[in-house]
């Protein structure tokens, strides 16, 4: 991905928390050619370590685990118009915030680690107070149609691109200008980017 | 990517309107073992043609013409709780919208193509009635850092899943309880989803 340096994000702090805010993936990688595609939520990525689980009526259930895979997290993400900014030159943009993750697909098929963490899968979505998966073999029975996997990381690529290039008061302008777009939630994203930088 | 029969979308009119509302794409393919990934508007899907362009600075402004890449494109999702049914024995899930479109990606070079394609882009995102492209010499020569492409589409694979494989009690109580949860745009997709099944 090209990334122009005012918008590379390297701090792993922030990129664990922006894929704890966004933990809905697609994951990606080539088979004959071909590139495969899968949608899942992700369990976490802690420590470098990112765990997460498919159907097995997947690909991605049954792919090579040296084959370097891309795991893909979307953050928030605006059109903006040059009418957006203070100064007069500008044009049309897409600002945006995303993840990639690289790494080989380890299979977890030990049956009490997968079961442990289906749990943590649970808790992690339901929160602590949430609904619990019983602890009922009816339901210890569903992990054969999952396959779990943890990630062999090899590479993090991370850009939020939010008019870092810009003045002070054309990113003030535009943060205006979404919030009168009622993109709220990409406005409170684009006000956190200004304070991390 | 899997998709049970429930979920598959095949209508060409429900495929390009997904599109038209979710215009930023994620492009991927596959280069010496490596998967690439550029986020990117693209114009339009229509007839059975995309047309979009990228920053010169990006790896697939320039890349192989007979390789298939894929454009990938989300729309609503939600995390589906096991509380949200009408039913008792469920496990959670995730509710979610793509469309995946596989083609070769054949450049365009010609200049006059080029403006004019820029010139429907800015409409596209900014309306009959917004900003317009100054035809200006300064803003023509900005076409030098793009480099626009149409798509052979080569497959179309579009999944909305959305727990159209449930009781109609069930999907009624999933949408109110997104809508409890303040999902609304979610519970509406949902709702448009269950007419058109």
């Amino acid at each position: 991905m090209y990334t122009p340096e005012a918008f590379k994000i390297t701090d792993g702090n922030i990129i664990e928390e922006f894929i704890a805010n966004n933990p809905f993936a697609i994951l990606t990688s080539e088979n004959n050619g071909k590139i495969e595609v899968t949608h899942l939520p992700i369990n976490r990525f802690k420590d470098g370590k990112l765990y997460g689980h498919v159907s097995c009526s997947n690909i991605h259930a049954n792919i090579d685990e040296i084959k370097e895979v891309c795991f893909i997290f979307n953050g928030e993400h605006a059109y903006i118009s040059p009418t957006y900014y203070e100064t007069v030159f500008n044009v049309p943009t897409w600002n945006y915030s995303v993840v990639h993750i690289y790494g080989n697909i380890l299979y977890i098929d030990d049956k009490e680690k997968v079961w442990e963490l289906l749990n943590e899968t649970t808790e992690i979505y339901e929160g602590q107070k949430g609904w619990k998966l019983p602890q009922e073999e009816k339901f210890k029975d569903l992990t054969k149609f999952l396959r779990f996997f943890e990630i062999n990381v090899t590479n993090i690529e991370a850009q939020f691109k939010f008019n870092q290039n810009k003045t002070k008061e054309d990113t003030e302008k535009v943060i205006k200008s979404l919030k009168d777009n009622k993109q709220i939630k990409v406005a409170n994203f684009m006000e956190y980017i200004t304070n991390i930088r």
